[in-house]
Parts: structure tokens; sequence; C-alpha cells
């Protein structure tokens, strides 16, 4: 039985939407969840939903964060916020990963603060899983995982092997991809372009065996999902998931547009429900499960801020299942052995 | 009278449709060409074409580049390269701008072998049009200016202020937008948000009266056309642009995918038929008329390599509109202004 620390206390709808994911997660399946927070309101709120309670317990933490609280502040000023409280759980072994929807540069520091870094790992790297043009065949999944999207400004060469390897290890693990298609996102496909960061780090992983490189890949290829894993800095990240994000909100601006305009437009859009409603399902951030923070010995899954009952059993499902699936020791051997080479 | 030097080697269709682009420029406005390359091919192409012969003159060139030549090799090798005979005519002031559709990578080499750097600038930027959601109102067209897109991989934050003070110059005299909006692409909208680099240029900028700079903008705003100027590194926006090319390309495979896959999707999408072509027309690149090399004395259009009569003539409008402008002008005074500050 896998246990997950739960911080009830974080993200737009906490903690009820929080505690009902967990409700449902001890009706559902073996998971057995600690949730973290205010002893209270968790117990009221559980007081109001099916579930089981052999699969659930609480733990009391006094303090919170906010979503718009200033991270470094809070993580100073309050030892007692669920989200530190949870990590510590994470890190004595009493449970097997950490899940929050919280503050996410809070969650950041939480984890650095009390988590140990793999050895060989400078830098975590936060993962995110976004959807790509459906290729049946040659991929069961549309989705591609990009890393890093969090706060990595300037990346070596190390770095960016380290996330391959990373990220690599859990699109096997998650996606059931044995062997999931690693590239470097540049400006050209060529081994000479980008920076030499990049240059550097296409020379180290391009005799690696262990890692399935396929190279460079351009921003074009993003969108395809020519690769399963996407390495970058967590600033180049960060610009390549907020287009999308971007992208996707301005096709609903035009179809918006479009249905108001004229009936004939109407009619052809009601007739493409079906369609739209298939491209909705693909692109539904909330069955993902969340962005796992790599790199330390104790897994994070940081689910979406607005994630509501569903997103966050899902979330709680994917920890369970990269805790259970050997990946932090599978990233230390491999970032071991890539020593070597 | 303008007069521009046109490169009617380079590019997919060169001679022909370069040739051809031309002479609807000469029955269609007061511009003149220099058409530049083989003499022969170009005559015996206009004997076949109605053209104004008082608008056209060619000017022979005995070598040329193909699109998929090293343009590092090329520019050496063949001195009497038509892109290099053009670049000369607009460096003599026979010629006030240069166009080709030719490999790009020598067409940027001819420029900087051939051309003086406006003094203050270090680096020219190659900037691109992109189409954004229209926003009827605010903004007198869908399009956003996004520079470098060329071969700047680490950029100062001198060299961030420069792209700036040049992309809001060809806005405001192409666009007819008096006071475009001016940001820099970076990992978040604060002011400390970004590379060191990003970090100074934002301070240099923020006080600057003479460029309506409207701070950072993220990756979400790209799409939406936050900014009708987008400032980054020829890393950065290179996988911008490249990723809106793969999301257009993805948007139109799901299309073919619901036209095949059910017959009222099929209808549905007949019905859109109008709004799909209006979108086209607003994505149209034909249109654009080229992007522009900023930072020489002389005055660079590159059209895209697939262009064909209409994109060429486009080019050539655009680059006699930017070269009567005082464009050139208006940034040497800016950049030397801006030293003072």
């Amino acid at each position: 039985m896998t246990v997950i620390a739960l911080d009830a206390m974080g993200g737009d709808f906490a903690p009820d939407d929080v505690v009902k994911g967990a409700a449902w997660i001890s009706l559902d399946t073996t998971i057995d969840v600690i949730i973290v927070g205010d002893e209270k309101k968790i117990t009221d709120r559980l007081k109001e939903l099916k579930h089981n309670p052999e699969h659930l317990s609480v733990c009391h933490a006094s303090q919170s964060i906010k979503m718009d609280e200033s991270p470094k502040d809070a993580i100073e000023k309050k030892p007692d916020a669920s989200i530190l409280v949870a990590a510590r759980l994470v890190k004595e072994g009493k449970a097997e990963a950490l899940v929050s929807a919280g503050n996410t540069g809070a969650c950041i520091m939480a984890c650095a603060k009390t988590f140990t870094k793999i050895p060989g790992i400078h830098k975590a790297a936060l993962a995110s899983v976004y959807p790509t043009e459906t290729r049946r065949g040659r991929k069961n999944d549309p989705f591609s995982l990009i890393l890093d999207v969090g706060a990595t400004i300037n990346v070596t060469a190390n770095d960016l092997v380290t996330f391959a390897i990373m990220g690599s290890s859990y699109a096997s693990r998650i996606s059931k991809n044995p062997k999931p298609r690693v590239a470097i996102l540049s400006n050209g496909t060529e081994e000479i372009k980008g920076t030499a960061e990049i240059v550097d780090a296409y020379r180290m992983l391009k005799d690696y065996k262990r890692i399935n490189f396929v190279g460079n890949i351009e921003g074009i290829d993003i969108p395809k999902g020519t690769a399963d894993v996407v390495v970058c800095s967590g600033f180049t990240g960060n610009i390549v998931l907020k287009m999308l994000e971007g992208v996707s909100e301005t096709v609903m601006e035009l179809a918006k547009y479009a249905y108001k305009t004229s009936y004939l437009w109407k009619l052809g859009l009601v007739m493409l429900r079906g369609a739209i409603s298939q491209l909705k399902d693909i692109t539904d951030w909330e069955q993902y499960g969340g962005a796992p923070l790599l790199g330390f010995e104790s897994l994070f899954i940081k689910a979406h801020g607005r994630s509501k009952a569903r997103a966050t059993a899902n979330a709680i499902k994917v920890a369970a299942k990269a805790a259970s699936s050997g990946l932090i020791k599978d990233i230390s051997t491999t970032i071991k052995d890539f020593s070597f080479v």
C-alpha cells in the first residue's frame, strides 16, 4: 500500500475539494492518504463525504500558505504550514510522495528546504505534460512531457543532461512508453544549433545508450509531439507552456466570434460538437494528474491550482504510481551510471 | 520615386516568379525596380510578361546562391552572386532597399559584409510579423512584430534595448500604429523576471519616453497580441515563430481528421468554410510582405523562400514604404538619443 501526504490547504478550492478528492481515492483504490492541514476543517469536511476511514488519516498543521503569498516569506515565517508538515512526513518516510495544489513557488521551496537532492543533480526540474497532435499507432497517448517549466533561468549542459535522464525515467514509468524519445528544444535540429550549453548537452547525450535521445527539435515539433520528452531551461519551458495555453484561449475566442457572427457558422459549430468535445477530452488538464518535481530523493506532484476533487484524485493516483514504480531509484542509478560515461 | 534592388535569383520560384512580381509592381506603382541576376534569363522572362519598362531595369550578376548552400562558403566563393551585387547597389546609393527571397543565412551575411551598422547597434535583428487574435478598435491590424528571429543566441541588455527601439520604429512606420506597445518576452511579467539581461533591459527601457514600453509579457500574450512589438533573443524568437507555425499545421491536421471521420463533422466544416477562409486570410503570410533586417544603414526585406509573384510584389511594396518613411534615420536618431539617457 502506497502512502501519500496530501496538503489539504493548498489550491483555489482547498480544503473542501482537496478533501473530497482524498475521500474518492479512499473508496476507489488501496492508496493510503494522510490529509495534512487544519484538523477541524478536514474532519468536519470528511463527515459530509462518503469515504473509507481505513485509507485516510489526518495530520494537523496549524498554519497554511495562501496562493498569492510571497513563497520565500511564507516558507520562512510559517514552519508549521501544511505544505512543510506534509513534506516532512515524506522526508521521514511516513509517506512515499507529496501532493499539493497550492502556491507553486512555496511548494517548490518547501521541497528544496525539506528534501535531499539526488547525488549528481544540481537543479531540480518541474515537468509538465501537454497534449500534442494524436498519432495513433506510433504512440499510445497524445501527451508529451516538457521540463524544466520551473525556475531555472540559466542551465548548464549538465543540468540539461540530468533533465533528460529524469524526464525519460518519468515518461517510461508513467506513460507506459518503454523508450520515450527525448529531445532538446533548440533553434535548429543540427548538432551545432543552440546555446553553448545545448551544444555540449547534445554531445554528452548522443552516444548515451540508456536514453533514446533523438537530438534537437524545433518549436514546430512541440504541438506535433515529435518527442515524448522535451528538455529546455525553465525560462524557455515557461514561454512554451504559456504559449500553448494562449493558443487554446485564442482558438476558443475565435470559435465564440464565429458562433455569434453567423447562423450558418453557429450550425457548423453545433455539428462539430462531437469533434470539439473529443478535442476537449484530450486537452483536459484535469486528467493529467499534475506536474512532477524531479531531482529529489522524495517525490512531489504539483496539482494545478484550480484543481477540484477529480483533478486532486488524479494527482494522488499519479503520485502513487510514480512512488511505487521505482522512479527515484531509476533516476539515481542512471545519473550514477552516466557519470562513468 | 523609390528604387528597390531585387535579387531575382533567390527563392524557391526564382527567377520566374520573382521577375513576375517585379513586372506587376511596374504596372501598379511608381516604384522603380532593378532586377539583379542572370540578364538573359531575366530579359527572356520579362518578354513573356506585361510590364512597364520605364520602372524596370536589369543588372547582371554572373553567379547565384542556392537555397541549400552553406551561407558562409557561398558568400566567400561567389563575389558576383546576385544577392551581393544587389546589396552593393543599395550600399552605393543606387537603390534604397534590398529585397530577396533567397537563402536567409546568405542574405544576412551579404548584408553584414556589405552594409554599415548604425552607430550604437551591435547586433542586427531579423523581425517577423505574425498574426494575433484580432482586436478591432484597440489596434488596426491583427499583426505583431517579433524580433530577433535571426541568429542571436546570446543577447546583452543593450541588444534587447536596440531591438526594442528598432522594432518600435518599424511598427510605427509600417503598421500605421503611432505608439506601438513594446514588450520583452519573459517568464513572468514582473520587473525581476527573466535572465539578467532581460532584467537590465527592462530597467533601461521603463523610463524611456520615446518608446511605449509596456514591460514584460509571457508566452500567453503572444497569440493574444498584447504587445505590438515583442523583443527577445533570436534563440527564443525562433522557437516562438516555429511553434506558431506548428500550431497552425496541427489545427489543419485535426480539421482533416474531423473531415474524414464523420459525415456530420464534414458538413459542419463545410458550413464553417466562410469562417475558415477569413482565418486563412488573416494568417496568409503572402500578404505580410517579408521580414525586415534591422540595424544597418541600409534596409533589407527578406521575402519568404516560398514567395510567388504576389508575395514578391508585397515585399517590394513594404521595402519601398519603409525606405521612403525615414525608418533608418529615425532608428539612428533614437539610438543616439538613448545613449544620453
